[in-house]
């Protein structure tokens, strides 16, 4: 092989960056190669001009099977991106990336590991012109898309990556096996084990976090053999086929197949992810958004292994805290960051009708909820904050959610428009806050239904007890990302523990300063559960990856 | 906890032995902590005594929600067994066992390790018993039930605990988390990360392997902290009575409750396997059994992670050997063994018409075909030895199916009856070879069914290539379990193994001497691939156990 991109220069470049990896999923200590100050990453003109040359042209990607043209972001800041994709044939595309997986499958693990790394380390050097091509499909605010979109994306690879290969080389490639037969000559067989991919894994993309949803099932999938079609949300394309175009460049300056990941971009209303989904060749599926497609995916996709994130109701109890003025600057900053448009956004706060103890003396319901109320009005008072913080929202639905709001209940704070310097027509606005009696069973029907958008529900409830139960309930039936607790009883926080590991839900207790409920860091933090409705599987773990690839034994008389 | 198994106690009596168990997978050398050899047991007798102590009795648990008493065991060997077993009542069953799993959950992956270590140990101990329960509900030959239903399955059930025990020990238990701010205080977090359990795991067993088969789902659910349901086989519930039973009583010794492994076992017609597995408190299903039930269980507990071992069709592709007479031998052990009641044993031989290449000569079809049938005949020509390979057959249906083999092709060995000397009511068969032209399409239907028993096909193919088009075929549309080739060309040899990593399947090449295909040994082999339409899992790798239970993190300020 004489590729550019030898495996002893990949070693060279990545292979102590693996080991790191590798080690830092094990201790779970904070560990990222990928700096997330945006002054790390040099030329920022040099990024939005290659933002900017993408737009109204057709992006060329030399796939098989290209059909026809299909394309239709409008960024949520008001631009026509107007960009063209390939349009797939899957009965010509399928089968080419199917042939690729031979010589993919026969690099081995580290290759592998070391060509993703690699795709990994580009796509970080574009960490500029990405930011813009998240910022503009997805509304968040540029810092958040260079972020999020860029190194925590790029982090959440790596440590698929890192997973992937500690779980392919957990079996030698070859064994010799020797069993004592008393008197007689021992038996004796000469074993190998190949790692074998399941085929094609499909990845398909969401609106809000194309990159930082996408890249878990992505590189998953490509470390352990699979070939991977990328199907984005039609809103949010740019970035993905970014990242297709890096990571074909990258397989074909090592050598291997560039149509081992290609791109599948669909026609309004074609619903080719369903056509897709239910193709034999497509063996695994990853999949970020709403409930009903996911639960469609995984009674309907039989033939492969399905990963899926939904929605769910993020619940935060509030029983006590010796920081007030620090929980109500945590939780402000929570239900403003993107708007509420994560899927960790906390919805519901649960908060005892007598009021709770703090620091600062005890506070009614009705304080408690004003006062965060207040906190989040001062966060978001300076409109060039609020923007920073806010985004714009991705779509109409969430607008029209957000509209909706102040019909279910006591508008504890109304949501307000923030002007955008830059783009007049981007649609920005503050969280509302709504509040409701928690033993009124009307209510339950609004706070036990994901809101996804900035809309979140102070829930007033009989006593921290009841909180907990209606905590377990939430988890049980609707599923959650993220559970929150604030007390300074020791008992709760237990009563806090046992729920959510009863239920199986990630809970954050107490933050007052600069982590948020709705964050969390690679190689240190899952991101899900993997064991409520939220989502069947966490963010990263060994369940992410066993299932993507098998062993395949050859044995022979030694 | 004054219990009388301290966890100091089961530390010093098998931790060794679960960091051998540990070595040994990520080695796959050949080791076990439990010789095969009946010798190696003390006191025969006593076993047997034991054994005929359980006939015609109740076999009381103490278990909650007992409603009534079932069963209805017959020996293939002509004994009536007459054993009464609890009858569950699941509304009381399931929130007893679901109400003792916090405190299993508490105890931690090591103390369950090393308790289900102690629990095998102790089964390891009665293995005399065991294997004439085994051997009267399976119809295995005395040695084999020993053999397989005794040390084989104690491996293969320490083979689930270690890989489940390394899974959970991957993340840490806690974590300091220090993230640096550039000239601002760094922030941290002090995380915790909890393995959890799904819930309750339901095992159901087979007619054929109780213990083989069900000692890695019950051990790897039972090790990752969920509780576990045994609903035996109605033909098979004795051995899985006897390990509930152990199970029990040890994890009462170490002080916890012993309704974390309960029995259930139904009344004729009355399909509580259905009921049981589409119970919400079930999160996991372990089952061995037809295709029929087990892709209804893929479709419909879908509360549950489902691993299921179906049928599958065993190919053997003969293109040429050195070594004609060895092969002869060990296809015929291969066929005979337990008169092919295996789901590893090969079905279909597939050689092509034009004969092959030995270290004798060539070899017609035909003349293959014969030596093969004389190889059988010659194995099994002494009655006594007949007998002690190939037991008794399970039930009617397997003797049905043998019934009607000749009607299917040409006949080239017939089935005789062979008497046993101690059981006259035992139904001891021989194995019936029927030869088909591959090239006929009515011949399909027979040789792409399983035709579970003691009835192989020897099929004509054009070629060798025709030969391996037809083993692809067959994993990819119907499974297999095992795939075996004999060949003096390297190339295929090279095809085959292609053919096996893109279907997915285990392959054994040129075994002549004492290695069996339908034979794997723990903490070496793969038992199925989990990746063909036979299983959708494999015994036992990191897949098998990861998704049993969850990781739940705490964070809190540091």
């Amino acid at each position: 092989m004489t590729a550019e991109l030898s495996t002893v220069l990949l070693v060279d470049r990545h292979r102590g960056t693996l080991d790191q990896a590798l080690e830092a999923v094990r201790t779970r200590a904070f560990w990222s190669p990928h700096p997330e100050h945006p002054k790390a990453y040099p030329d920022p003109e040099a990024g939005r001009a290659a933002f900017e040359a993408r737009l109204n042209a057709r992006f060329a990607l030399d796939q098989p099977g290209t059909d026809d043209w299909a394309g239709e972001e409008h960024s949520p800041y008001g631009i026509e991106l107007g960009i063209q994709y390939p349009h797939p044939d899957p009965d010509v595309l399928l089968p080419a990336m199917r042939s690729a997986v031979p010589a993919w499958r026969d690099a081995g693990p580290e290759a592998r590991a070391l060509v993703c790394l690699e795709i990994i380390a580009r796509i970080n050097a574009r960490t500029q012109e990405f930011a813009h091509a998240v910022m503009h499909t997805t509304g968040q605010a540029f810092t958040m898309a260079f972020q999020a979109g860029g190194p925590h994306a790029q982090d959440r690879g790596l440590e698929a990556v890192a997973y992937a290969y500690a779980e392919q080389v957990r079996t030698p490639q070859s064994a010799e096996w020797t069993k004592p037969q008393g008197k007689r000559d021992p038996i004796g067989l000469r074993k190998t084990f190949t790692a074998v991919p399941r085929g094609i894994g499909l990845v398909i993309g969401c609106n809000t976090f194309p990159t930082w949803n996408g890249y878990p099932g992505l590189f998953a999938s490509l470390a352990t053999g699979n070939a991977v079609l990328v199907k984005p949300h039609p809103r949010a394309v740019l970035p993905l086929a970014l990242t297709v175009e890096t990571a074909r460049e990258v397989l074909a300056e090592a050598g291997y197949p560039r149509d081992l990941v290609c791109l599948a971009v669909d026609r309004p209303g074609e619903g080719l992810a369903k056509t897709l989904a239910l193709r034999p060749e497509i063996r695994i599926i990853d999949y970020t958004g709403s409930t009903s497609f996911g639960d469609w995916l995984e009674s309907h996709a039989r033939q492969a292994q399905v990963y899926t994130e939904k929605a769910g109701v993020n619940t935060v109890v509030i029983d006590s805290t010796d920081d007030y003025r620090g929980m109500l600057a945590n939780l402000a900053f929570s239900l403003s960051l993107y708007s509420g448009q994560m899927c960790t956004t906390p919805q519901n706060l649960l908060i005892p009708r007598d009021g709770i103890s703090t620091d600062q003396g005890p506070r009614g319901y009705d304080e408690v909820v004003a006062d965060l109320a207040a906190a989040v009005d001062k966060l978001l008072g300076d409109d060039a904050r609020a923007n920073a913080l806010l985004g714009a929202l991705v779509n109409a639905d969430v607008k029209s959610r957000l509209d909706a709001a102040p019909g279910l209940g006591g508008v504890a704070l109304a949501s307000r428009s923030v002007a955008h310097p830059d783009f007049p027509h981007a649609t920005v606005r503050t969280p509302a806050l709504i509040s409701l009696d928690g033993a009124k069973p009307d209510a339950e029907s609004a706070y036990l239904s994901e809101c996804f958008g900035p809309v979140s529900f102070a829930v007033a409830v009989d006593s921290t007890a009841d909180a907990l139960e209606l905590l377990r309930r939430s988890i049980r039936d609707k599923g959650a990302m993220t559970v929150a607790g604030y007390t300074t009883s020791a008992q709760v926080e237990q009563d806090l523990e046992e729920v959510c590991f009863e239920e199986c839900a990630q809970l954050s207790l107490n933050l007052t300063g600069g982590v948020y409920v709705n964050q969390t860091a690679a190689f240190s933090d899952f991101h899900g559960s993997g064991g409520n409705p939220a989502a069947n599987a966490a963010l990263c773990d060994g369940a992410f990856v066993a299932n993507r690839f098998r062993v395949v034994e050859v044995r022979r008389p030694a």
